[in-house]
């Protein structure tokens, strides 16, 4: 069994002993350790020493575009594909779910069930816990926990446009950006940031109309980007998630992709770049924490008063609040 | 005139004079204003410190929904509605610009051009300056400027959905959600967050098919919430934003909404938490600055690459920066 979601009642087994099992490919202590992770466990700091020595394998590959596109159905098929390779796979699902309902209105996921049974695929369901910077937090944990257990590729599938592609930009060795006729014109794709943070673009339900209007429109705006010698130039790929048809391409276009990143250095420079900003986050939120203390807490509720009031600026309250620390 | 873009150009006015001049009303004095927010000028603090206790009278009304849902057109028609009954309004429209193309892809926006010539409605522009927060870093901060200017109602319009309509709800004293017949289904704007966020919803395009199921099934999500004794119910309005129908309606609902906000004490809290993340946010980014400090910044290098080589874990090279403020 390999779904990963029900194992939060593994007993607490030694973090190493977890580590060595996720390793060795076993999807119960996987799980274990994202959930860990993913509950921001006090042992979080040790989780992620223990895994550090064996990361940086896998290739992170981001899958993003609007609603409706067909992200699952490609996900779940390019999974196909990828074992068609004999890759390991991991598939990090994450919902930029409500703060406010906690996600009871999302409904249980059941995707992917025809990988349910593959030893060589981990799949996992991520909440973002409604916070913002929520993915940019427990994502690049969860992705070590699964680069650690060996996955070639990891596939990190995102909900919705907005500010979240650019975080699974930051987050991946490879965007793939999905789009499919009939969601929009381009400019509104455009506003999003879509056209900006792809490595591949996937031009989904193909056999509908409207398809080769997308991926023209799509290549006279990748056309209008100021390349330099030897930079990657993002393929367009036309697919039918729903049959399959193309998934073979995108994955030997995330191949191609990953061979490019490694021989330009660029693998290297986004690798180097994503942990100078882990090392940021995970200070700034060490520092937050300090702010939530009861001490600080309470001082910073009289300050959000005064400033209400007028009676003092909210810079003046933060200059109080670092003093303090 | 009071298209407030083009004023960059103002002589350095003392920060006093500019706000004195904002708060009665000069077009450019208000621009400069937000520019200098906007750019997040060293004389932010000061500017801030002068606002502040003048602000507090605008209501802060979000309007958020997917692209393509008649956003644009339901805020200039909602300005007319809101002129009509002599409110001073101001309308910030926020773009997640992509931080890779810097916005040009966006073009200029031509928008509001009917309001253009009315001296009781600033229309702003804003980018997001594509890092992750910048909505939550500048919006408050151009929010006071059109505060203090003395406008009754503030609109602040964004686009997309993600986490960005949570950032509005988290802003804003009343946020209007749109939604629109053929938009993809519920369930796809359940995931976004759309259906927890708003004080009133607005069903656009009313004169579409569908719109009358669109109304049922937001009907049926909402009832589902489960609401205290004397709580807002989110009323849902039919519009035609194109032929201002159903504005008016809203312009009241806005109304009814503060004066709720008001009598329940609503208002004062939601004042208290956001000045409360407002000082946060600063001194997070206070803290942050200094990572970026040449010293720090060296040294957030090197600590990356032990990360990437495997040598270190993010959380020792976190506290090893901490330490090292």
């Amino acid at each position: 069994m390999t779904r990963t979601g029900g194992a939060r009642g593994l007993p607490d087994a030694p973090v190493e002993t977890l580590v060595e099992r996720a390793r060795s490919g076993d999807p119960r202590s996987v799980a274990r350790l994202i959930s860990l992770v993913e509950d921001a466990s006090p042992r979080l700091p040790d989780i992620t020493a223990a895994l550090v020595p064996y990361a940086g394998h896998a290739q992170i590959v981001g899958i993003t575009g609007p609603p409706g596109v067909g992200k699952s159905t490609t996900t779940s098929m390019l999974v196909a594909a990828l074992r068609r390779q004999d890759s390991r796979v991991g598939v990090l699902a994450v919902d930029p779910t409500s703060p406010f309902s906690g996600g009871a209105l999302l409904g249980d996921r059941v995707r992917m069930q025809e990988h349910a049974v593959d030893a060589e695929v981990f799949i996992r369901s991520m909440a973002t816990r409604g916070h913002l910077g929520g993915l940019a937090w427990a994502t690049p944990q969860a992705l070590r926990v699964l680069d650690a257990a060996g996955c070639d590729v990891i596939l990190v599938e995102t909900v919705g446009v907005g500010q979240s592609e650019v975080e699974i930009a930051g987050l991946a060795d490879t965007t793939l950006v999905l789009l499919a006729p009939g969601m929009g014109d381009g400019i509104q794709a455009a506003k999003a940031g879509i056209l900006e943070v792809g490595d591949i673009y996937v031009v989904n339900k193909a056999d509908r109309e409207g398809a080769h209007q997308v991926v023209r429109d799509l290549r006279n705006m990748l056309a209008l980007a100021d390349r330099p010698e030897g930079a990657w130039r993002p393929p367009i790929i036309e697919t039918v998630a729903t049959s399959g048809e193309g998934l073979d391409k995108v994955a030997a276009e995330i191949d191609r992709h990953r061979d490019w990143m490694t021989g330009s250095g660029e693998l290297d420079a986004r690798r180097r770049r994503r942990a100078r900003e882990e090392i940021e986050a995970i200070a700034v939120t060490s520092l937050r924490e300090k702010f939530e203390s009861v001490h600080a807490d309470v001082r910073l509720d009289a300050l959000a008063e005064s400033v209400v009031r007028g009676d003092l600026d909210p810079y003046a309250a933060a200059d109080s609040i670092i003093a303090a620390l």
